[in-house]
């Protein structure tokens, strides 16, 4: 399976009813129509009061590689329907053996702090390819996006710590552990135990050992003297294999004979137990003979609010070991992004607004070319604006409302600085931005989660940051939805 | 990221402390001491009574691919510790560079019911060896087995109805995305929506529009009309892009201009609202105007909880498509498998037993070399037990004693028929196992669940399958526990 996975193109990678509409629209001589797609998801992940976009990079690769091989034209040829005839015809995988991707894209820069309902990514180009681009697109978002939020809450709780992410076994799959270590080291992790994420990504990796290497030796202490001898410049033990303090005791003997050597014992390792009298009590044993700046790392099972409760513990914890909870996103392990039409060129050139109803307002998608401008004074964000691209001369002193709350309605006078998120990516297929390097993006989610008030950051009922409509898309959006629910 | 990922070697994707302990086990002269190490899980997932292993044939294509690059060997090189200088010497780098995997292996096929405790797979062979394919292993078979379980409850729910897996947009990765549909179709789905997984495994591709597809013409009607013009032999027709009732009257309409050109609506689908009252609604509306063979899909965040409730309530479903609670395995996105030490080979060539303490009970490790015997009457499989392969000849009647509880014994004569779960798979790093095909597999799952009383298959208090150590084994474990509590 895995050779299988990583031979092959991946512009397969998306659901057969995005090949059934393209068909469709190609068809029906609809295929080269203009449209406009928003990806943009409805609710903060973990009932948290912020989001940090990630993906972008992956996004550019896949449709830069963006083709269909002829063994994927093959393949295609073998679907049939409910008659056993061809689902497609030949002149349609013809076309789409010949598909060059000619879309815009603008999206909002990977590391950037993101709300409810404003796109992080916006399509635009013929409808076939838009339609044929929403599943690829959605995945690689959705679970990168997830979990930069996820590791961005964990340093929220540790600003001062080292975080490493350890979560490669338990996650799902072999990329679902690599996007994982990429996206928790962009969200604010320090290092990663995956070997293969260091070598593809330049991302700091760390490990020492495990309980096998202390259990294949006769004692813990010849364990402790084996690897200390052999690797000196990496030596954090871990102490709880058989009884956690006398594992602290040997660990200390073992310091003490590296300070001989002009070395130094550079941590231990909790891995079990209760981690918050475990670690007071190290650090009291380690203090008392001098290792005053030997670290402890704590790992099983933790995650923000575990790290929040050993911290009001008075947990001696220096070093944060996170695994299962961060590279699946335990609590919440998927992020409901979804992609939707906002517009469509009718046969005269002219731009179609476009909205999907549903029985839940939160559900009903907002129509339009969005363009997402965010205001800020000396303080940090303020609110941000969703408005069509259209109106942008009609926004220089703008009234947002609230979605949710038509009579919660603010001016903004464009004396406060704003900036506008959304970025152009593509212009008609080509790469027109230049992807920051990891360290940049890194940099990027700490300078955005500082310009948002605590409250957003809470985790307990955070307060929700403003995000409204331009008055000019609201009263777009509601008098297409009235027409639709008069009309159809 | 993609690129990257899919181009490259993976026998860097482990945890960087399974190659410091490689090295150490290399310099103190102990990289050839023969180990064995059992991959099991401690609990089912879900709260379930059983779980269905998967992942395996997986496994067995990263160990033939098993080898260091040349880039990888580089990479290496790199890694520095905490004086600046390198972690490994160059002697080293030259035994990863020429290692060969020279390890046995032996492991439960996949579809095979499996319960706490027991080895999935057992490898033995050079402990560096082993320990370089912990992490791999448990990132390939956890998953896997995850969504292979909970595939098969819904399957549980649905024993006739048709399943569809809708996954891909919110898995985690494209890695998760493919690997989810390929144990969903095993665990029990009929079909995937997502087309590489049927190029690449073979899985049967489903999939007819989206509501964009609707909101792209100027009304429901001519966008159902347009698709079943064009598409007659994949007529499932999604109504609530406005209204469900309208949209069913819509699909009755295109439903008696199918039938005039001797072809037929084949089904509706449902993505919102109440799916109880609005199928069978649909179903009325449909049976009414002759169309009682068309099916109705519901979608939209189903579960095996959700569709168990929807049956209770008589919802008149045929066909489930179920996404992001399959995919991510939301509930519990995660099996907690582990990777132990159970036997190490010492000088003089003897085994020693090995176990893991812990303060927890359930964490402490089984030690030897490990074999799962099933017992089966005529009417399903009546209990496992696990014994050491050196004990086979004092098994022949054997007793069986719970490892939490030591007083619940029972003995098995072998009157009973039985089955030893674990087969050879490599010998000296040689494949000797045939792989079966996925439909074998999918097929091995129904019948083993077949086999088991419907009290461990319940969902809510699920009946413990008993699963007991044999005397010996349970003797062996208990007297290097107390040893072990004793002496360090």
């Amino acid at each position: 399976m895995i050779n299988h996975l990583y031979d092959t193109s991946l512009s397969l990678l998306t659901d057969l009813y995005q090949l059934t509409m393209a068909y469709g629209y190609w068809k029906s001589g609809k295929a080269e129509q203009e449209a406009v797609f928003n990806l943009y998801f409805r609710k903060h992940p973990f009932g948290g009061g912020f989001t940090v976009a990630c993906g972008l990079s992956s996004a550019i690769s896949y449709l830069n590689e963006y083709g269909l091989s002829k063994e994927d034209i093959n393949f295609l040829r073998t679907l049939t329907g409910s008659d056993g005839q061809p689902l497609f015809e030949e002149g349609f995988l013809e076309y789409l053996k010949n598909l060059k991707l000619k879309c815009d894209v603008a999206a909002v820069p990977e590391g950037t702090v993101v709300f409810p309902n404003e796109p992080l990514l916006r399509i635009s180009g013929p409808i076939l390819q838009c339609q044929l681009l929403e599943t690829p697109l959605l995945n690689l978002i959705n679970f990168q996006t997830l979990i930069a939020t996820k590791a961005a809450r964990m340093r929220l709780i540790a600003p001062d710590d080292t975080l490493l992410e350890f979560g490669l076994r338990r996650a799902q799959g072999p990329d679902g552990g690599m996007t994982a270590s990429r996206s928790a080291y962009i969200g604010g992790f320090d290092a990663t135990s995956n070997v293969l994420a260091g070598k593809l990504y330049g991302i700091p990796v760390k490990g020492t050992h495990a309980h096998s290497w202390v259990m294949s030796f006769d004692s813990e202490l010849e364990s402790f003297k084996t690897y200390a001898k052999f690797l000196p410049n990496n030596v954090t033990l871990l102490v709880d294999t058989y009884d956690t303090i006398q594992g602290v005791k040997n660990a200390i003997i073992v310091g003490n004979q590296l300070r001989q050597r002009g070395q130094d014992l550079g941590g231990i390792r909790l891995d079990s137990g209760d981690l918050a009298y475990l670690s007071i009590e190290a650090r009291r044993l380690l203090d008392a003979a001098g290792f005053e700046k030997t670290s402890i790392v704590a790992s099983n099972d933790l995650d923000e609010y575990i790290m929040a409760s050993l911290k009001d513990q008075g947990a001696k914890i220096d070093v944060w070991g996170v695994g299962t909870k961060l590279a699946t996103a335990y609590d919440q392990p998927a992020l409901g992004g979804v992609y939707k039409l906002a517009a469509l060129k009718n046969e005269k050139g002219e731009w179609e607004n476009k909205v999907k109803l549903s029985e839940q307002t939160i559900k009903t998608s907002t129509p339009g070319i969005q363009q997402v401008r965010r205001f800020r004074n000396d303080r940090g964000f303020m609110a941000d604006m969703i408005f069509d691209v259209r109106d942008e001369n009609s926004t220089e002193k703008s009234m947002m409302i609230d979605p949710y709350d038509f009579t919660r309605q603010r001016t903004f006078e464009h004396k406060y600085e704003f900036e506008d998120l959304l970025q152009p990516i593509f212009r008609a297929g080509k790469q027109s931005y230049v992807i920051p390097t990891i360290e940049e993006t890194k940099l990027r989610v700490q300078q955005q989660l500082s310009q948002l008030h605590s409250g957003t950051k809470r985790f307990v009922n955070p307060h929700t940051y403003p995000v409204g409509l331009e008055k000019k898309l609201f009263d777009t959006k509601t008098s297409l939805i009235l027409k639709l629910r008069g009309g159809k």
